[in-house]
């Protein structure tokens, strides 16, 4: 079953084990993005995923690629041009420090993708599904242009579109506004992560619980079946509380809530989640039992390292069926 | 005092941490055998240990012998021959994400031992103690035979024997059944570890607990003094509870039952509780008192990366007296 | 705001991660020296913070200073000259596991300073803290007289002065009594840390609480203001319970109790309390403010690997504020 | 341009930098065997290869493929089944010391591969080039049929087909000789890396020179249009001199000589000339700049560690050019 | 002596040994530039070296002015701000295979720098040298304006300046030529090292060899009283030779000639080159020793990882004294 | 065949690769010391080699002891006592930066050993050789008094004994004067390490050639069969040249020349010499063989890291036997 993710994949550098940046001299390597994470989660759980991205082309760029190409990951659609290889720093945190981020991704070769640089028809023929981020259209015109149409491509071509719809207030800086882009792309989509207060601020689709900001978005963008979010309670960097919610417009489907300890890598949980999801609306006809799924796989994602979830559907399963005791397995 | 332990020696390979097979590129190096592992164990607590295997005549071979006279281990009786060096490949979880082994072991050169090529006479002379565990009579008629020749020395000459009578049905490929070769060399010992489940299927030896499963044993098998078994609680990966009992066909002695968190390295734990046990029955009078040396041996184990109890008798005594502060010694 | 302190810098080596010395074939160099430590944490809260110390004039000793001054702790005072670099080998713990010191300071040139070998007058020129320990003058009557001489120039002056007045048995080689030569130097303290035995033991100020226990030394030194201490309870060498007092004479200022858990390294978690409690005591008019500063800043260095407190201000208040959560911050 | 190579992949563990096997308590993880590092090379040169193997179905046998894919090679054509992963150990000399290989292959997935496992009409579809070695005959007798299928196929097909006739008399354990095996395969031929010793000794085909045996061989097998060899002067493990030939039946192409210190990987030293060989006859006309560039390809290969050559054709035309400066390229 | 250098620090990151990127999945750190090379130089030959730049005002950014500090260079005039860290990726080559540089400086926080950011007048009060490179220039008007500003306060307080005249075409991107912009910046200086062919193309200053060319340079620039350039013999990545020339306007003062073999860092060699002159020209009274200094230096520089020069004094006079021995030092 | 020998062991810490110590943020860890590194070699060699030493008895002092076991040396004669233990920091260099070494031995357990600590007619029972070097006696007079009856018992006993009378002057802190120490020692022996100027200064044996104060050493000390010596051309750190001459009282028997590039190692390849040589004395008739023996030995001891030779006879013989082609053996 072929999937399809479209967004920028940045090299993670990260001091060994939780280090502080002024500490260490070397940096572990990492390669994601919300997006290409999500479709290396599909390639573990047995999909045909393909990642279309824009990489610098050169030896950095060509590394992103093997390492996406390594874990299952088709690169045949990948573009290679001018600008850089975004990066982010990460300083992993424990106990009551919390980690930290320092983003470097401006004037990346995928920021400057152009809006015909992608043939989308191509892309999707024969796709099952179609995945997208709020980063994307955030990080330049040409990326938010060719990610509409990426999305109004697969609404022609009858694949389900999905969008996690995440807001970051500190990209958006090339004079547009999400709420004057955002619409359009979510116009096709037919899944959507995000909470009511996001509803609220991008769509002006207002509800006094999930269920009813769920409800109103999908009066105003009629192709959305299904809302879901993750709800998480931070207790420290090393111990956190899972649980995810999917509505469909007439029934909430909650997932049961996780007590996750210790963590070793909680970046890239939340694309572990809308995998699992993807996954699950994709192959099992009970919504309890996508949701289910996808909360099992954010869970196991919290104990591997990296940015991507490797956890396989056999191990999910096991999770998901209440087996959380990590006996041996010989 | 002389113990002597015999079985196989494998090269255990695992990535750094808790990184799973597919993204490491480098893999840690221990050495470690469930016989091999109570030697090392006897030899920390002060013992004189002598490991009985068989080697690949190169350098890898070698470097297990080594390693084993690292920790003060005799290797005087170890033969050097053809065949492989065992392997096991583990991935260290946490959390909810299991530990998975893949063992390649299939041809070692242990495995190729013949029934006469130990001098156990020579070997077992003075000894005090004498071990082994149901892996090696699962492996190769050669091994099987070999072990019995070894435990009917011991037998001979007087030497308390131990098993383990671990049951794998991923072994045992040679054509024999345990049930065919068990009983004989159950018939030379003094302890057993076991449980009543294991006690029926192997031996027939039925009882609705594990104490009137143990007291079958002694019937059937007169030279038994003990039985013994630990009970583990895994609530994940990173955390279990721990507990022990011996019976002596009168009397069963408990352990306290340890919660152990974080875990650092499972493996090899039930091997420190057979070598602390060993131990305090080779030095205490109290039985109740060896079980709690056993049981908190093996708690430490879980602190201690590899597959060998590397605690001292000092610090098994300070935590089986209560302190487990863990508050820095200067 | 010119913050002196004075005291040895050891190197530390410590296995990866929570290896046993005898697994190991590399250590992690570390520097730390409990004195040195309360610089780097004072300088990392950004005071302009100056450690005085004596190091071998060698590659060792050039290396300790520049690890000194990478933190921005200026060594213009440091002097140069004769015996070895003081050492300490740490076995980090875990859970039940305790860490533990094998110290190889003996003889080092710290221990080998001279009376006069420091000019404090201009060394304590516009300072506006001067802190030492009890280690110091533990070392050598050497060591001991230039701490005194330093106290006494900073009475003189005017500037405040803290002393941990830490007793450690095993140190005092050289023939003198902590009773003969502690209260000289005390007698010019305004902050004592220290608990109501040593209290008794060092000075024969007795009382049955601290605050009583305070009183007395306050009415032995007229000049102490403050005397504090921290009390933890060690539930495991990874999970502690911690928290301060601060005693002005009249009220006792009690933190909040922090719960820690994973521990990283406890090391120069004490140091962490004394710089966060003296920037505090130099920075709020509050002692309660001052206090819980002291103690977040503590717990907060228990998530840092090695000796010294990395954490920021606002990472201090933000804990103080009460949001343990660890969040990731971007 | 399609090109498909067939055999097996091992696993290779080698200690750190020269360490001893001895010595070392980590391994470093390349992957590599004889006609998969020939895949390498070529997708590294910008063709489209895909390499056919059989791994075992478990975490290993797909982190084998991964790697592959990595490096740009298609997996899609490899099986997955029983049998363990090929190893070998490798410790790297140095100057007067050399390198040692302890293999440890035998019962490999690949050696249980059947005659009919692979569609060799669908792998060999469009294809430009197969190529094989002496190492797959001599594995199994599965793994020799499977070969003469495959072969036979790209003759049918009219796919050129390399074969490197490296003989190993420590392999051929499965009761064929390879003067039994070989003929049939090479019958297929169009281009033979071999030495005239081999030829007479697996074919019978003797001549005086180089030369000479290979007319030799192309009268045996007709569909032989090149034969070529390299020649190493090893003056030390660290230091070795390099050249190759190629003889097109009337014509003896020689490369230059290339002086290579220092030595970082000797291994796959010769694939990277196989490879660079084929690319070069598939993309020039000219047969001399084939074999030049095949021994520029094979030079920087010593550069680079692991199995796999991962020179790019500008690196390599740029040596070929005689640029050897190594200048920094910015 | 104090001594100022100006220019950008990027934080350079390469694989371990000579890995090539798309094989590491870790990276060393190390920070550097051309200018802050040559203050650390300086500091270690005992001079007070001041290294003026701006960073960006985060943890990394922090964490470079640690590393300038560890090594005794002063960073009190270092300005933080907006912008990100230039970074550059490098490669090392081995042998025939070239290093490589991926350079990631743009819009650094470094060429956000404006005009009058630097208080000149501190800065160079009581220097006794300034020392600029054509990097600088080349980043940004605003980096060119405030090196201007900087070598005319130099001047005007009668501090001697040097200037590396380096030109890279692939920098000078912001609408300026270095014809327009490096000559009021060169008429302030009193060395001057760069190559005949340099001093043509940029400031018209023709000479048929050095010495010609050199002298024209002091014609157009009266105030420049010498001009200097290294020779570079590149052998291989590994092997290299080496020598400099000194030329006062009216003497040629060449150095011997090193044969260096093995390269362990090629990077910063001619800074350290630099340093070594300027030192010289600071401290010894003969052209000629200055000279031999400089080339002594940078031969060390070849044999230590990173972009700093970590020989001392009496390192580099025992190397200019001809003893390249490498005589173990006790 | 049991070999003694006697003297301190120490923890050698050296940076990763040819890092500077101050670099550097871990070091790899060795034991190491003259006689144990012969002890170590010959124990490769397929002796019983036993090493007589004291360790502080703390968990540093046990791994010292596990590492000599490792290596196949018995430790059954080892003390255990107060005392540190002695360390060396060593920086590795590279081409022409030699490498530096920083004692840290002064008041290390073995210094304090007592002239009657160890029961010598024990241990050299059925012993067939006895080495010491001058590094024991120059400690301390406790030292000089344990080897003066170590010796005296093995000329009882009639166990030969070789001294390497390697002179420190920075040694030999206690008093006395190697004068003074040694003749008594040398008395004992029948092989005697050392050039003419030692054999003047020590025992005023004085010759204008080797051969002559060989012969002035037999004449002064009648037990003396064999005096030898190295000849070490130091090219540079990386490149050396080395040969050996061994002379008894008639002939003089010298070894080929190797050249050795590049170095791994450089430590302890004397003490490879020296345990060749003894092999040789012990195993050949011929002197000649044997100096070729020990040089070869010597010369692999530079490839491999650490302090002691792990060459085996087979691969000594090989390159004795003129093949340092370094060729790949699997």
């Amino acid at each position: 079953m072929k999937v399809v993710t479209f967004g920028e994949v940045m090299l993670r550098l990260s001091p060994p084990g939780v280090e502080r940046f002024v500490q260490t001299d070397s940096l572990a390597m990492h390669f994601g993005g919300t997006e290409a994470n999500v479709a290396v989660s599909l390639s573990q759980l047995g999909l045909d995923a393909n990642h279309v991205t824009r990489f610098p082309d050169h030896a950095l760029g060509r590394s992103a690629a093997g390492y996406l190409r390594k874990y299952g990951v088709s690169t045949q659609y990948i573009q290679y041009g001018d600008g850089r290889l975004g990066l982010y720093f990460l300083e992993t945190g424990a106990g009551s420090r919390a980690s930290q981020i320092i983003y470097d991704r401006a004037d990346s070769a995928f920021s400057r993708i152009k809006a015909d640089e992608i043939d989308w028809e191509t892309v999707l023929q024969d796709a099952s599904w179609f995945h997208w981020t709020g980063i994307t259209p955030a990080l330049s015109q040409g990326a938010a242009d060719c990610l509409l149409a990426g999305v109004q491509t697969a609404k022609k071509l009858g694949v389900p579109v999905s969008g996690d719809i995440v807001y970051r207030s500190n990209l958006w800086q090339y004079g547009r506004t999400p709420q004057e882009i955002m619409p359009a792309i979510t116009e096709c989509c037919t899944l959507v992560l995000g909470n009511k207060a996001l509803f609220s601020e991008l769509y002006g689709a207002v509800g006094s619980t999930f269920q009813e900001a769920g409800r109103a978005m999908m009066q105003r963008f009629p192709t959305i079946k299904y809302v879901t979010d993750t709800k998480r309670n931070s207790l420290s960097a090393s111990h956190n509380q899972l649980s995810a919610k999917l509505f469909n417009g007439e029934t909430i489907f909650k997932s049961r809530v996780y007590d996750i300890q210790p963590i070793v890598d909680r970046i890239g949980t939340g694309d572990a989640y809308m995998a699992g999801l993807i996954y699950g609306l994709l192959t099992f006809s009970d919504p309890q039992r996508a949701v289910e799924f996808g909360v099992a796989a954010s869970a196991l994602k919290h104990t591997i390292p990296g940015d991507v979830n490797l956890a396989t559907v056999s191990e999910i399963e096991t999770l998901e069926a209440g087996d959380s005791s990590g006996k041996l397995r010989r």
